[in-house]
């Protein structure tokens, strides 16, 4: 292939990140365009996304993800489209998902957990609200949160990818939804294009305080993005039987040293209160279902994702950072090229 | 009746504590014994049972009991005999259990909660191993903690009544149970009588060190009776799908300001962990089943209960203070009287 690409852009990890992730931690490289094994396909990326639990990667730690090695391509799911293919089921031109890492040139297989996206379905909606993002807010609301129609549901991180799918379905389901974002804008689009009931500005309002008063009956579901003070704050005015979904605590992310939890961890007691945390992946049986009812719902209009678009590969880091800085709104996606036509 | 007994010495609540509870807190009376209304009997108490739970109810805010008023006898469970009836079903000579408060002499009825102690039964077990400490264990255990055989347990207050309970519990259903209890004295008790597989001393050994070698495939379920550091040592032990039982937090009990909760909570997400805080009082209706199936287990020898037996009412606020310092083993109880011949 005389005339395809020669050069990968790529970002690796440089270094574990101590405290907030800086873009020194990665470091720029030009690579060669891998050769295609028997196997495999050679994908332009198009889009890369990022997500705060990308964080946890990068760090020398046992999780439910292996950690990514100093010195290899940052890891993150992305799309693109195959130019090369020695892989039965992926031809040129198809366009794919899978863990793309932060280069222009991936190589792509089934086995390595690459899949087709389906025709007609815009290509970022695998990303989020279709991917790891929609189907981390579906299951953790509907399988560890159990609403039922008419209790109040509380979502932080309101604005961000997971939180607003998390709480437009809780409002789907027939409850009560209160969002936790930070700034107006945020806020102003929580309750206008995600339809929430209200939404508590932690940039200028006391949140405890508000929890207060919107959830005069206490609340009955948490979905919890970011942990810390926030958390603390909502086990203050907790209901009987409340369910605490932990799904991420953006909050603590960056702390050089571990902040304390809450200190009012016996209200669980008296409320008879649950709080659980989950991974999506244990739910793989089950995306199928999920994404077909979110489907159905963004189909009739009951549901709006929204991205916030980036451009270029040499922005990569500075992008992730942007969601540590709570500058994203909506999907933090990152587009390196346009789709040539089919 | 009028050689019958004219002096009730009671302990009423003084003050409400600041931090750490003080025989202060307290006044001491002697009142006169109350007159037999229609529908109660007079009783004399014999035994007073104590209880880590009892610091909250001395606290001016709403929880699942309302608070003791201050100038009110201190609130406490207790066994005593009938002396004089004018209630239905209450005989003189029968004994009976409920809440008799810091006092010789109390008026009983059943629709105050009291009920006769069944014929043989000794009387000190209503307090503890068929009373509110057993059925927390019990219910706390199997309910919530939901222990499948093979499974390793923790507990901690492991030499005290509930937590005794609760590991000999997870015995019987085929755990493997590693108890966390303070000084030598009680961990020879806990794995010499209660025949728990280990115990960890709390005051001589690093707890987070001791779990990482007596739980190399982590901790499926943590019986928590302290909260604080203990707790935040197990979350980082924890097995996959792990289920911490809340269920008391003595640890802070007595703190002027709430102590910071753990810092590691989010090991509930990667650990897909459920946390989850109950009231003994919910599992009402089952109350019966588990009394006999704890007689059971009682009467094979499958089950040790321990006392911890002061004396006299003029001692209720020190024995109440044992609790705190750490020095009961087993239930702490209180005889003010010895039960006259039937």
């Amino acid at each position: 292939v005389g005339e395809g690409p020669t050069t990968n852009r790529q970002w690796l990890l440089a270094a574990r990140p101590f405290g907030i992730v800086k873009e020194s931690d990665f470091d720029f490289r030009e690579s060669p365009v891998p050769e295609v094994a028997e196997g495999t396909a050679l994908v332009r990326n198009l889009y890369l996304a990022f997500d705060p639990a990308m964080r946890g990667w990068m760090e020398d730690r046992e999780s439910y993800m292996p950690p990514v090695q100093i010195g290899e391509p940052m890891r993150g799911a992305g799309v693109g489209q195959v130019i090369e293919s020695r892989c039965e089921g992926f031809e040129p031109g198809d366009f794919v998902q899978g863990m793309a890492c932060w280069q222009e040139y991936s190589l792509a297989s089934p086995s390595a957990g690459w899949n087709k996206v389906p025709d007609g379905m815009p290509l970022t909606l695998p990303l989020h609200l279709f991917g790891i993002t929609g189907l981390t807010a579906y299951f953790g609301l509907t399988d560890i949160g159990q609403p039922k129609s008419g209790e109040t549901v509380v979502v932080s991180g309101a604005a961000g990818a997971t939180g607003s799918v998390a709480g437009q379905v809780a409002r789907i389901l027939g409850c009560r939804v209160i969002g936790i974002a930070g700034g107006a804008e945020k806020c102003a689009w929580v309750t206008g294009e995600a339809r929430f009931d209200a939404c508590i500005d932690y940039k200028s309002e006391d949140v405890g305080k508000r929890l207060g008063e919107l959830c005069p009956d206490g609340i009955d579901v948490y979905f919890d993005n970011v942990g810390g003070e926030t958390l603390e704050a909502v086990l203050d005015h907790i209901a009987q039987n409340a369910r605490v979904v932990l799904c991420g605590g953006i909050s603590g992310y960056n702390d050089e040293e571990p902040k304390p939890g809450p200190h009012n961890l016996m209200n669980l007691i008296v409320q008879r209160g649950r709080m659980q945390g989950f991974i999506v992946l244990d739910y793989f049986s089950r995306f199928g279902e999920a994404i077909a009812e979110l489907a159905g719902w963004l189909g009739e209009g009951q549901l709006v994702a929204r991205e916030d678009v980036q451009e270029g590969i040499e922005n990569a880091p500075s992008t992730f950072l942007r969601l540590f800085a709570g500058q994203n709104t909506g999907k933090q996606l990152l587009k390196l090229a346009d789709p040539p036509i089919g």
